[in-house]
């Protein structure tokens, strides 16, 4: 059954310290329903991270459709993390297509910005994987890791791709100061960029999407309208990041791509702009290489050139991004929506108005990309694809690391595969904290921790040690080995006298 | 398109204090997908009520698929409240209705043992319509309310329908007893039921499901099978107990009943066994007055009839039920369904198989009833229903009471719907707690707290005042109104002198 788009809408994203999730949410319904010439909807599915934690709201499905005077309407939530505003419309898109419902409102949201910074992180941070989490990782962490593994892979220095990504963030801010929903209307500059403080090297924090209050909403139906919801693909990755056979890439994103362009008979070609989640001003860059909108390992020289700017070859996110329109967690996948099908509709501002916007692609990363979802959005009047796309459908992916941490490391040498500084850790560890993944000489790859704040090149071979339950790195110097064996046989033996002392004292 | 059950599967409920809710769903999952043959799934549905705050877990669906070695398939959970493993069923019913898939696992299952009693108290509380929730109400309070008001209704003495519920209670222990996966594994007297302590009056320890870890599991699918989803409905109802016309039945359960009955094309007579969301005993007579299975305000009279008993006319609840199965609040709805398969295979002990188990429905309810999922199975052999069924699929309810509390209150009378007597309030709160829902002289309904520990009556006519922020009820004697007076002026003459003394001292 074909799906068509009814209503969108959503509220201007930033701080609203005086309203709750749920008034977002319901703001944002109404705003989609009237959008849709009023008409009733026969189910609502809501989309939200945490409202739990963040807001102390449980059962936000039945308060959603209670506050929108809808009692009775079935109504259900829908979560995968970050992504949990793209799987609304997945979710929608099944309720439409299995035929029993005629018009679904997908609406999606969080509230974030009442809540301290670092509790924000550290509810964010019950996404990672258990291990990695208690290693120290943070969302930002395993994005710099990420970043500087693709610029290993991409054959570009740290220094050069500093610059694309500050070229990401000006332009971000460029577009979000056009658009009035996003939560930063200024622009930036390259100074400034420069000079924001390093968060996880090679990240600033002008790298980061903020932390934002937001909801958006969309009504798909069955009834035949302008524009046409043509493909939907989700897909999945491992929890952690260290058993990824590369890091450079999101094997979740290129699942899911590959369903959705299998669904719309479409391939990268035919999409002529894309929002893509850059919760990091890297993902950018790394969605649109899955997405394949731009040349593998080359998307940076792409950014350089500017193809990825409103006037160029394949604009993304003329909205802002994630990076300026704000970042409200559950919400932002449905956001991404609401900008194509405004675009598609010729509905935004002159200024930020992509020129044939006849085929936008979605991109939503949930958790650190373990739970992505991909839409393409259509012109109804679009013509179909020339020729027939083979859709080449894979559901799984590719594991050959071997998901065990190793209870003893034998060769005690290892390749650094990622590496990063960072400079506001989680509670409990020390700054700067210095967290590498490293692959053993047995083939494992395991998250460690440096006990210097030295820093480490990608590729660089490092001594490895396990002390009980974590693994250690340094300089492969034997000097370095020599001076951590000293600082170990210090630490005991300080442990002993304490013993020793607090014994005699009893 | 037909959709059919696969695979069923589930863990033993009960305390599993070495084992994380991650590790429960996994083994549901395996054994689902090992009774569906070892074939592969093309989809995953995780139904989990708040993994975040009773486990410290985030984005659990992708934490599953991960540890199901099924990384790549997409994954996504679903929630509403304690109907979450009710909603994945939905939602797997969606997906392959939708012809997107061909076996979709949906697995829900919580983890809550590990956590003192009151903080899961607290948890599930945050499903509670805040107003409701800041006056004292927690679940048990509410449900007693509920229990007075059908009582009244069905014309019934408290002391009666007490009797009713105690043969619910031994009921359900007597099958659970029969049931390897339940957590109590006794049968309990009318004796030890009278005997447990007063909760919330009326109910007792023994009327209230308990606190459980579980999970179970069950493939949907588009292949032919021997067991088949035919209906499946889903209602919500107002978040605030005090906004809905009626206190003794469930609206969320009877719009989502009709649903079901429509799109199955049967009708009660056709139900031949229901598994009813009896997480207080109560709620077993009126989710199956909803469900048109016992008579409207006559079912405490089956109950003492025995229709309900595994020889009756209409078996519930024949696995024990939430009371004695035990209540994970997430998975309850989905054990029921693998119940309910397990029956119409003819797969469960002979001491308690149901004989003509070729229909069976499912109840789930969500928060306090007002995100309901209910669903028929069937023998995919049994004849469909002889003469046609008008489907009258109501999607809203009627809501004519005024959503918003009084700001003052004129006439001064109120009249008790309903009432209960809280032996372990919230946090905060003094011990015992009376709480009234009041309809006022001017058509609102308030929920209301009285000064001392008296009982009410249902229909009894009281004072009722307004405090500040709450309201408050007493009995209508005028002395009462005047002790009330006095200790009030008391109350704040001592505040006065209060503020006066550390005014002079400072």
């Amino acid at each position: 059954m074909e799906v068509f788009v009814g209503g969108v809408g959503m509220v201007p994203f930033g701080r609203h310290p005086e309203v709750s999730l749920v008034s977002l949410l319901i703001e944002a319904a109404k705003r989609t329903i009237e959008d849709d010439g009023g008409l009733e909807v026969d189910c609502v599915v809501v989309g939200a991270m945490n409202p739990e934690e963040f807001c102390g709201q449980g059962n936000i499905s039945a308060a959603v459709v209670n506050n929108l005077g809808l009692s009775g309407v079935p109504s259900l939530r829908v979560e995968t993390a970050s992504s949990s505003g793209g799987s609304v419309l997945e979710v929608a898109h099944w309720a439409v297509a299995s035929g029993g419902f005629k018009r679904v409102l997908a609406v999606a949201g969080e509230k974030m910005t009442h809540l301290p910074t670092p509790l924000v992180t550290k509810i964010l941070a019950e996404v990672i994987e258990p291990y990695e989490r208690n290693a120290g990782a943070s969302m930002v962490a395993l994005a710099a890791m990420v970043t500087q593994a693709y610029a290993h892979e991409a054959h570009i220095s740290i220094k050069r791709l500093e610059s694309v990504l500050c070229k990401i963030a000006v332009k971000n801010h460029r577009y979000g100061a056009r658009n009035p929903y996003a939560q930063f209307q200024k622009e930036i500059t390259e100074e400034q960029y420069f000079n924001s403080r390093q968060v996880s090297f090679p990240l600033r924090l002008y790298d980061c999407s903020p932390i934002t209050d937001g909801a958006a909403a969309m009504i798909l139906t069955s009834e035949t309208k302008n524009v046409k919801l043509t493909g939907i693909g989700h897909g999945t990755d491992t929890l952690a990041v260290r058993h990824r056979v590369n890091l450079n890439s999101f094997a979740a994103a290129r699942v899911a791509a590959k369903k959705a362009y299998a669904m719309a008979n479409r391939d990268p070609s035919d999409i002529r702009f894309a929002e893509v989640h850059d919760a990091f001003t890297c993902f950018e860059v790394i969605g649109a290489e899955d997405l394949g909108l731009l040349e593998e390992r080359k998307g940076w020289k792409s950014v350089e050139r500017g193809e990825t700017e409103l006037e160029g070859r394949i604009p993304i996110n003329i909205s802002g991004g994630l990076k300026s329109r704000g970042h409200p967690v559950g919400g932002s996948g449905l956001a991404q929506a609401v900008e194509i099908v405004w675009q598609i509709r010729g509905k935004v501002a002159p200024e930020r108005q992509v020129k044939e916007a006849s085929i936008g692609m979605l991109h939503s990363i949930g958790g650190l990309a373990n739970n992505n979802v991909i839409a393409i959005f259509e012109d109804a009047q679009t013509p179909p694809h020339g020729f027939g796309w083979a859709p080449t459908y894979e559901r799984r992916i590719e594991i050959n690391r071997d998901p065990k941490d190793p209870e003893e490391i034998k060769g005690r040498e290892g390749v650094v595969d990622a590496c990063t500084v960072l400079s506001v850790p989680p509670e409990g560890f020390p700054s700067p904290l210095v967290l590498g993944l490293i692959s053993t000489s047995e083939g494992h790859r395991v998250l460690a921790r440096a006990p210097t704040g030295a820093h480490f090149k990608v590729g660089e071979k490092v001594f490895l040690e396990k002390e009980e339950n974590r693994y250690v790195f340094m300089k492969a110097h034997p000097v370095e080995r020599l001076l951590y064996k000293i600082e170990k046989r210090k630490e005991n033996l300080n442990a002993k006298v304490k013993g020793l002392l607090s014994r005699w004292r009893t």
